[in-house]
């Protein structure tokens, strides 16, 4: 299988443009030009890359193979109407929006949206992240997928609508749970308790879950039914109703699946 | 520093009393016998190990060095009143039973708190599993100290009070966030997704704060602001009454947190 070498014009330099900078680099093809709305960190990026411009999106380079939207999510749509580049593939990296704002840049466009958490400086191996792929039609899918294989091995096609949904579910085992560690920080800090001591724990749940169902992984007061423990929990978070209410919240929803699971 | 092996009886057969008789088989101390309630699940326990016989409460050896409860937390308070150990150590493993539940047992009493998960059939190596210790003089802390270097490179002395906020937080950290997963799971599965694609990232989520505070990794659409996200998951998850609660609670608890880290 021939996968040819693509000519790359990558826009946008938060999070995860800068971890998409990096893959790109170490991959086979060719980022020619960083764009952004900030030149200084477009410029940040590309100074430590060896063979790659930077500039503003009116300065862009016209004759890459592929342009890259990865800007937050609001600016997407702003961007394609900027852009007029003919039939050159024209793919956007959210999760939730439409692929179809893309269509005022070109008649070829898709979505290449990696279901990760990106932070600035923190290094992530792209070949383990899942790609989700969608394109406007046979032939630009087959040439995103060829354009994507270098970068992942974990290559899903996936429509917008299930996109959405995966995102969503993104929400709930990534923001939603980094929250979790945040309120079990805060409830360690006051009690002079460092989260150290909680760290193996949320290490070995989430490597549970690598090989097993959630359901099934389950424990806890919620699903025992150990109301008396609820109870006192409840109690010690008096002086935090909001922790309080997402206590109570959570329990009630744990003891609900598990009774449906059970059925 | 001398740590004399100590004979061991250990009470209790359900997920974490089995790990712990594994754990003491690896150490150098001697797991003379296994008494449960269910004389089953000791003997299964029991059977796999060289030196251990198994029985119920009413046979227990009485020449042992420590006595350890590892019932369910509800028994723990029974058990103790059915023992009548004179000075010899006995202690639990709870997160949130009081120590003093075990004075009917003995003199010298304590809690030995692993702060993790247990399943039957997973194997955790416990070396790196944090023991809470705590003991109801100098002398019976110090005795228990060296009976748990062996078994784990990370003790914590903590008394009762603070032992129940860890285990609190304990539930935040592991029962909630595996409700999370499985939330997830049932929006994808209803979609015919697979968690494969997003197990990287509840891999990448935990190993994030094994190095960084959570309140800094905090992503996503609640913590920026972007409103018109999420109304768009809300409606997503019209058919899902609780999820959508869940959603709306704890997405306003990152706004109310980003809010206030940011003062």
């Amino acid at each position: 299988m021939v996968e040819p070498k693509k000519k790359v014009v990558l826009i946008g330099a938060g999070n995860l443009g800068t971890q998409l900078a990096k893959a790109l680099n170490r991959s086979k093809h060719d980022l020619v030009q960083i764009c952004s709305q900030n030149e200084t960190s477009a410029k940040l990026i590309a100074q430590k890359l060896p063979y790659t411009s930077y500039g503003s999106v009116k300065d862009i380079e016209q004759d890459a193979d592929i342009y890259i939207i990865a800007t937050n999510d609001a600016s997407i749509a702003k961007v394609a109407r900027d852009l007029s580049l003919g039939n050159k593939m024209v793919v956007h990296t959210s999760g939730t929006v439409d692929m179809k704002v893309l269509r005022p840049a070109s008649s070829r466009i898709g979505v290449l949206y990696p279901v990760q958490t990106f932070t600035r400086d923190i290094n992530v191996d792209f070949k383990n992240i899942p790609l989700c792929l969608e394109a406007n039609s046979v032939t630009a899918l087959t040439m995103l997928k060829h354009f994507a294989r270098p970068l992942s091995n974990n290559l899903y096609e996936i429509d917008s609508n299930k996109r959405k949904t995966i995102h969503l579910a993104a929400v709930f085992v990534n923001n939603f749970t980094n929250h979790m560690y945040s309120i079990a920080h805060a409830l360690l800090s006051e009690n002079n308790s460092s989260l150290d001591i909680l760290r193996p724990l949320i290490t070995e749940t989430a490597r549970k879950v690598n090989e097993n169902i959630p359901e099934k992984m389950q424990t806890g007061p919620a699903t025992r039914g150990d109301h008396d423990t609820m109870l006192a929990h409840i109690k010690l978070l008096e002086g935090h109703k909001d922790y309080q209410e997402i206590y109570k919240l959570l329990s009630q929803s744990i003891i609900h699946s598990t009774i449906t699971n059970n059925k």
